[in-house]
């Protein structure tokens, strides 16, 4: 998946050490039968098989185990691809509660017994794409649909071929013969298309003497338009497309009495579908790579839409890799730490307790890593080979001791404290007060009383006058700040048009989810009108990596130093489906797995708002409008908190005044209320 | 290779951890050209080529590189097999100087510039195997060549066939024709062939309707004898083999007048031969993997034999893997002292600084993993997961602070302070103090001084009465004791039949080094004959896994509870390769690579002795009878040392007298000595 990059038909790898899978892999299982059974086995690997420890003869495709209790291994190898096991029997089946383990300090002793001195590390199986014995789970590949041209520009043996929106998957030239070279250049935009000699992605194709038949291109591509030129005796019938998509279902919805922001959302929908693919990518023209920041943002926007746990986990061990740690998550320092923080959401909004099991070991050697790169003051600054990225800005210094970077690591340092606690880890108590400490550090080494504002950085052990919006907009919805200090934080930073703007929505997304922490979504509706709204106008079908408002035309398309360069549909770009679903619609857990969660409507203005926020088992549905509240739960025990001027009413549910206008009242799953307020 | 064992047509892999390769491989060198130069390049992956950062269009087959210096870059990636890289040029070629790493650390800036901080760790590029484009490394096999039975005894559809002595490679079975199943028993003895229910490997083939045709077996197997059994209509013509075998050439030799002592030393250097394969492993029936007690043998013997330098670094890099360490070598404790020691070795014979400089980092990492796992005592005893191997011998305690594991750690360290030292590391002051004190504890520990010996262990603190012989022999050649102390340990412990006799040719190896370097070659010839000769008695065409003088007939074969589980060609049978070399022919390094190097020819009481010991570029000759000795290198400097009753005489040679009957002479590369002595 890291490797299918290409820049102009050059495969362009990441520069990050990629890790391989473990070669060899021992999956047991321990079985209770009633009766004895049958069971089938397949394996993708060469392997052999345990009962009760005993090795059978030769590499069985279906063993008997007899009645009572039994211990199934198999120990599967594979170099070229991850050790896979299909076990298939009345009872005993792969799944995710086998164990697995990568060496099993498991030896013949003198007498010729094995000996096992227990300290053999198990884990719990990976379980996906194994359930027929025919399709190796190697082979895998995301489903595809064909699709069709919206318009084709037909010019002798050139086609410009608009497939209407930004899309993804393989092109099919229908009906392709003759001899010759076809020449097939991509592009988000029309321009790129148009540019052989700049887009970003092409293809190459020589036909020799080949009869009518439909090709499809061996790799997929991001695209609106193609650019397709032939040559010699060459003719083919007609283009179309194979739409390469992840089967997420949309399980979280908006819809308000805006148009335009219902239409921001759509997009924003199509753009992140797009980005979800066998993990949560970048963009999918480029990169098409796992980032740790775009990952971190993929899950939350993902909590608010598709709910699935899965490519969440698998995005963050993408991410991680293998012991030992040898150098940021992506090279970049501040992914390190949007990782931990994946993993706080990941726990709180899943409860799934068994992968904080699995990952934990690689949390604390990936923490470690980060404490010995601590100066002599406890802070994190850039080291050889370390990556300040903090967000594309022009002018953003990384010199010295970054505020921004501090303030995550103690974010990190409370997940790793969180996490410590459930594994019984006696250690909690030292993360929780290295995080307490450096809380405590940051404020007193990078707030300006002055400035009512935290500083950017120290440079040589002495604070910066530098204010950026970084540290400042992360600080209010961590909940860092006193409420004096957020309002100072609000009118000096968040609304100080002095202060360096931000252009890229990967760091719009903080910005605006801190001004909706401080309550100011009719503020936060215009800017989404506006920023959003400003890249359809500029013909977006999907978001895009960057946005400035004040560039034209083809400029948009610019980036990194060439004129295609940016991504066109870049998951940082589909933010408002985690501020509509957070802020507006106002659902948010506050135990794991919303045993307990919130609900906080907010209309910002709005006619009315409506729609779902997926739970691990169900969906929370909301509507409100100036009037009138609606919510019902399909799970966990919510509190809905409302602001209303007069006394409001429930039918059937009790509602409590917490005092300046603010009421409560206890959701029950299953339960429809309607709220009737002013 | 650690891969292929089966047992009885079992898929057996190593139970320790198998790492995989690195899959993306970024290989670079800096060449300054005279005139351009059109360059091919190949691999075994996707790749993408640089010229001085420049990326390249597509996947080019040919650069042309303009005059100058530049910088070539090519990428390779590659899951499935290790990525590789053929680069053919006029000067540009791909060799063991150009640089690689995993992970560049290099990334695009905000202003589209590439960054580097200079964090990339560059080791040299591995070197071999690729010089074809069209034989990629990953179909890398060793070569064979067919041999023939010396007998077959045909009954019915059953033949067994003899080769005449111990073999490898792959059955052939010419003109098999027609319907029916065969099986195949192999056996390292004619009783392990015929034992269908208790040989160790088989294989069993259906044929289905085959005109005649040769059919060659696709797994290679260790053997003399193959017991053919068939059935249906099946018939064939006869049965042959290819023999695999690596190419490694014989280099040191030696013949003595005894004619006993001169066969012992060929099926020495046959059994050797085979166990040197990709890698050297520890006997060909059964394991066939790579473990670094039986690899530090042989890359002693290898010093006296082959002098393959690359066998011994391939060997010692497929024992490390990568890091994280999770386990001892092959998880034993002993055996991953072994790996350090067998480095030091390697640097004193071949003098290859840049492997310690490829090495030194996971040297580091693996001392780091022993030095954590010390108790309050500062000592090693085993842990969970920790395998004490010691020796195959009955009785043998594992218990408590075993003397032998110190002994080996402190060793450990005197390496890791050699190492350190090359590396410029200011760590080698600490290593070496370490050392010194550890090697101060195992004497206030465990020499008892009645007993004038090491005791085996403590236990709860105390040490035992237990002696045994493997401290001991070990400190004497380690030379940690005193003159004195040697003769106790001597007397005591070596010539003490009280003290549990050695029965594996693995520690017979250490035991009778130590006698020789106790000056006591005659007696060790006579145990060699007795010994090695048993096993010739018994009709060994190799020397054996374990060898009990006191058991009888088929009694031989029977090892880890089964009948036929020993391996009757076991690398470690092969000792008297290194005591001949090192102990008669008397050559031994003094500094790196033989700049200097002493020759001590001692005869053993036989009438002459005669051989080369090979070095780095080249051999040292030497023949010795009791009259005269004879000697010619190629390189370095020698010192000759022996013993006259008489004042010795050399027509180009300066002798001086040491003292009691000692003499030196100082041998210069490429002259021949004659010294007429008494």
């Amino acid at each position: 998946m890291q490797n299918r990059r290409t820049e102009r038909g050059t495969f362009f790898p990441p520069f990050w050490k990629m890790d391989n899978h473990y070669v060899c892999v021992d999956f047991h299982k321990d079985f209770s039968l009633a009766q004895p059974e049958q069971v089938d086995i397949y394996t993708e690997g060469n392997y052999n098989v345990k009962i009760d420890g005993k090795m059978q003869e030769g590499a069985p495709s279906q063993i008997l185990v007899p009645a009572g209790k039994h211990r199934i291994n198999v120990k599967v190898f594979n170099q070229a691809t991850v050790p896979a096991l299909f076990v298939k029997g009345q009872t005993i089946v792969s799944d995710g509660t086998w164990l697995v383990t990568f060496e099993d300090k498991e030896w013949i002793d003198e007498t010729g017994k094995a000996s096992d001195q227990a300290a053999t590390v198990w884990l719990t199986a990976g379980s996906k794409n194994f359930n027929d014995p025919s399709i190796k789970p190697s082979s895998f590949k995301l489903q595809t649909t064909p699709q069709y041209a919206a318009s084709v520009d037909k010019k002798g043996q050139t086609l410009l071929v608009d497939f209407g929106r930004e899309t993804f998957g393989y092109v099919k030239l229908n009906g392709l013969r003759g001899n010759g070279k076809v020449n097939i250049y991509y592009g988000e935009s029309k321009a790129e298309a148009l540019s052989t000699d700049h887009c970003e992605t092409l293809d190459r194709l020589q036909i020799s003497n080949a009869a009518a038949k439909d090709t499809v291109l061996p790799s997929s591509k991001a695209f609106r338009f193609v650019n397709i030129q032939y040559n010699g005796s060459l003719a083919l019938d007609s283009v179309s497309m194979l739409y390469e998509y992840a089967p997420v279902a949309q399980r979280g919805t908006f819809r308000c009495s805006d148009t335009l922001l219902n239409r921001i959302y759509e997009v924003s929908d199509y753009t992140f579908h797009l980005n979800t693919r066998e993990f949560f990518i970048d963009g999918i023209k480029r990169d098409r790579w796992v980032w740790s920041g775009d990952g971190y943002q993929s899950f939350l926007m993902n909590y608010y839409s598709f709910f699935n746990s899965s490519t969440v986990t698998s995005t963050l061990m993408a991410l991680r890799g293998k012991d030992p740690v040898t150098s940021h998550i992506n090279t970049i320092m501040d992914y390190t730490f949007y990782w931990f923080m994946g993993i706080y959401d990941y726990y709180l909004y899943t409860g799934d307790q068994n992968f904080i099991t699995q990952v934990y070991p690689r949390m604390q050697s990936m923490m470690d890593y980060c404490l010995q790169r601590r100066n002599k003051d406890g802070l994190m600054e850039g080291l050889a080979g370390d990556w300040i990225f903090i967000d594309w800005a022009d002018r953003l210094s990384k010199k010295g001791e970054v505020s921004f970077e501090q303030l995550l690591l103690c974010r990190s340092l409370e997940t790793m404290s969180m996490c410590a606690d459930l594994m019984h880890d006696t250690k909690a108590a030292q993360y929780r007060q290295m995080a307490a400490d450096l809380k405590a550090k940051i404020f007193s080494y990078y707030w300006n009383g002055n400035k009512q504002a935290f500083v950017h950085s120290r440079i040589n052990g002495q604070p910066t006058d530098n204010v950026t919006r970084y540290t400042n907009m992360f600080a209010i919805f961590f909940n860092y700040l006193s409420d004096i200090q957020k309002q100072g934080v609000k009118q000096n930073v968040l609304l100080n048009d002095k202060v360096q703007k931000i252009t890229t929505p990967y760091m719009r997304f903080y910005e605006l989810e801190a001004m909706c922490a401080l309550g100011e979504q009719q503020y936060v509706l215009n800017e989404i009108k506006s920023y959003w709204g400003g890249m359809l106008q500029n013909g977006a079908t999907t978001f895009w990596e960057e946005y400035n408002p004040d560039k034209k035309g083809d400029e948009h398309y610019a980036m990194y130093g060439r004129p295609f360069g940016k991504s066109l549909c870049h998951a940082w770009g589909a933010s408002p489906i985690y501020l509509f679903g957070k802020y507006y619609l106002g659902v948010q857990p506050t135990s794991p797995a919303y045993k307990t969660y919130t609900i906080q409507p907010v209309t910002g203005g709005l006619k009315w708002i409506e729609g779902t926020v997926p739970t691990p088992n169900g969906v929370v549905n909301v509507y409100c409008s100036a009037k009138q509240i609606k919510v019902k739960a399909d799970e966990g025990t919510g509190t809905l908190k409302f602001k209303s001027k007069k006394k409001p009413s429930c039918k059937n549910g009790t509602i409590a005044s917490t005092g300046n206008g603010v009421y409560e009242m206890t959701v029950e799953k299953g339960v429809e209320y309607v709220v009737n307020y002013e």
